[in-house]
């Protein structure tokens, strides 16, 4: 099936926002198996909306609008809509009492403006939105001279509602109209592979992938996301086959898999800490503070979390981490001693299990031919002593930051792994966490 | 005049890029005086490009295309405009020498494909591509059909080409177009204030903005642009209007203003510390590394700031910077007067002329009737002694993070700016950087 999209937002042709929705829904569609034809982007005005609805409708199954369906004078897409199609705008009883119970819940009655978000062309379903007042549209058949129709959607252009509306009931009532009874999808994490080197271990996967199963690789600053969506005339059928394919990823990635879902390598990282009760230090210098900043940014970081410091010089390598000025001297601030007298030595000053450390050129400037701009160390140290690791990453400083803290956040994990398969490391329970946030 | 955007991709259909170009082209346009009235979003596919071109042709003055002009097969915008138009494609053998001349300088023949770059449609103009290698295509007036068209531009998709060729070739001509022989712009960049209290503080603006002059408000997280657009009849009318408009706007909004152009907050403060021979370290609880992180972005950091240290439990507050554990217990761990104390503390433990410090209650969760989810403390330290600000501001963690980076440097630059008015205080010669990036 094909669909064309219309967002609707004088805010979009303007520049003031940037059209996220498009690439969110294009990248859904796509894994459902349809066809985007095209993206229409018009502002709150009758006539382009309906001119956009023309177009689409003269050659798309699917016609997705977003945007215009609030309760102020700009938002015109429903009326648009219904004017276009010959469907006039009913007032539902059931969408005023549950917009009114929604008002009323936050101590505010029902404004006269809001009743209009109650209105719903004829032959059209409102679909609940789970995040905010104004219900999606939803529209299954053909309309008078456009054969072709199989289903018109309306939803609010805030990212969020869009987001919560299509994944509840817009994509599943589509996978349904491309004559399947059943989509599950699920995101496989993974880390410090990148996508040819994840193709490569995945091997051939004609055999597995077609009609009934879709794989996309989402890549992110070091970490590749995978889509994996299965279809199939049930649930259960459609459950069967992606677990199956799952297992079989999950057995050529090993380690590589990370998690599941919508976590981060931080969180995930985080709540590896949690449970076998372990706290981290962190000692940055060429990430400047950007690891803590990751670490930090997941809600309860202080459970496992006990702080850091940012050393740029390297007085304050020697004074807050005891960093030799022998490895300083003969090795050099970015060096594998350095890096692993820093996690060594920031363990010890936090009084931590683990010690992270970072050292490197970020660039632009400041390399050598023996240690090109993009040559980072990372450090680690536990009780049974340090480990590290070299990275060749790019000329980019801001890009180096970015990578080391996903390849950072990783040596933690890798490590922690390494410490399960030791005889007498058992996941301990979680201490509670401290009481600041 | 109005404007159709046309953005060809197939990765803008599947979701892979967000149309970031779409924004950008949408902000400029607006600021000198177009109406876009839509944005076009296809594949690379000649008949969805023609559909597209046609529907632009049928009410705009000026059609803008973007991707697609590239060395590969599914580069196919300009083929298919050319078509569309009846302009057919001649190579022309200068832009073929230039392109040649580009290779050669990075040590490479020209490649056969790469030929194509220089096929210009008959009548259109060449656009120098000041960062790539595929010219930008400029056509000045109507084609049959089509009395209305005044101009239709051709750029890359990659956005920084894109970006180059507009500004340099394309907004002047299409100034030129409207009847304006001038164009100038400046960005003045404000911190501390939203939108409304600068508009508040410039007053009704009126008698300045129409025709000549215009005025964008551009917020981020805490800073706003204020981009002035000046058009004349030539350079010297249009820089005498934005001039006196601009000292207009920096006498009534005074220190709110922190810099011009591009640059960013921490290279401004980076800049003034490294002016005045000052240098800088931080402690941070709820920011979490996020202040170092920002500063350590600007390449060159390590001129004026020595390092820091994340502060997450209060043992560290206590062993690292010496806060007193009477205040932690009287005061709480966000108070003004562990703030204050963890700015002197840090400015000692890295012997700089300048700490910073952070302390609140990020969120989501942790807020107490007296000190709610949001509630900041930002501490400043120097030779004259500590000052402290306090900040409410949001329940979302992130955010109120971001938020906390801008008002933390900006608390820098006011501390600073009070320092430059004392008497004895001169800006000194800068310091040699560290060797280190």
């Amino acid at each position: 099936m094909t669909a064309t999209l219309l967002t609707v937002g004088d805010e979009l042709l303007i520049g003031q926002v940037i059209n996220t929705n498009a690439a969110w829904l294009g990248e859904r569609l796509t894994a459902i198996g349809l066809h985007v034809n095209r993206v229409i982007t018009v502002g709150d005005e009758d006539a382009e909306i309906h001119a956009g609805l023309q177009r689409g409708l003269a050659d798309s199954e699917v016609l997705i609008c977003t945007g215009g369906l609030g309760p102020t004078h700009d938002d015109v897409t429903k009326r648009a809509v219904a004017q276009a199609l010959g469907r006039p705008l009913a007032r539902r009883a059931e969408l005023v009492d549950h917009l009114a119970e929604r008002y009323r819940q936050r101590g505010r009655e029902l404004p006269e403006a809001a009743y209009v978000m109650a209105d719903v062309p004829r032959g059209f379903e409102a679909l609940e939105n789970p995040v905010g007042a104004a219900p999606g549209l939803w529209f299954r058949g053909a309309v008078p001279g456009v054969p072709g129709l199989r289903a018109i959607v309306i939803v609010p252009g805030v990212p969020f509602e869009m987001r919560a509306i299509m994944e509840a009931s817009v994509l599943p009532r589509l996978v349904e109209l491309q004559g399947e009874s059943a989509i599950v999808q699920k995101t496989i994490l993974t880390v410090g592979h990148g996508e040819s080197d994840l193709a490569a271990r995945l091997g051939d996967l004609d055999e597995w992938l077609g009609d009934g199963l879709r794989l996309a690789f989402l890549p992110n600053y070091g970490t590749v996301r995978l889509r994996i969506t299965a279809l199939g005339d049930d649930r259960s059928e459609a459950g069967s086959r992606l677990a199956t394919f799952e297992n079989f990823v999950r057995d050529r990635l090993g380690d590589a898999v990370f998690g599941e879902g919508d976590r981060s390598l931080e969180e995930v990282v985080g709540e590896m800490l949690r449970q076998r009760g372990l706290r981290l230090a962190t000692a940055e210098s060429c990430t400047g503070g950007r690891v803590a900043d990751a670490i930090t940014n997941v809600a309860g970081a202080s459970g496992y979390y006990s702080g850091g410091v940012v050393v740029y010089g390297n007085p304050s390598k020697i004074d807050l981490l005891g960093v030799s000025r022998g490895a300083l001297q003969e090795e050099g601030a970015v060096s594998e001693a350095v890096a692993r007298q820093m996690a060594a030595g920031v363990r010890e000053a936090l009084k931590t299990d683990i010690g992270l450390s970072t050292t490197g050129i970020a660039g632009p400037s400041g390399g050598t031919p023996d240690k090109p701009v993009g040559t980072i160390w990372l450090g680690y140290a536990d009780e049974g002593g340090t480990h590290a690791v070299r990275l060749h990453l790019t000329p980019d400083r801001t890009l180096n930051k970015r990578l080391s803290v996903t390849a950072a956040l990783n040596l933690i994990r890798r490590q922690i792994l390494r410490r399960d398969r030791q005889p007498g490391n058992h996941v301990r329970a979680p201490l509670a966490p401290e009481n600041e946030s």
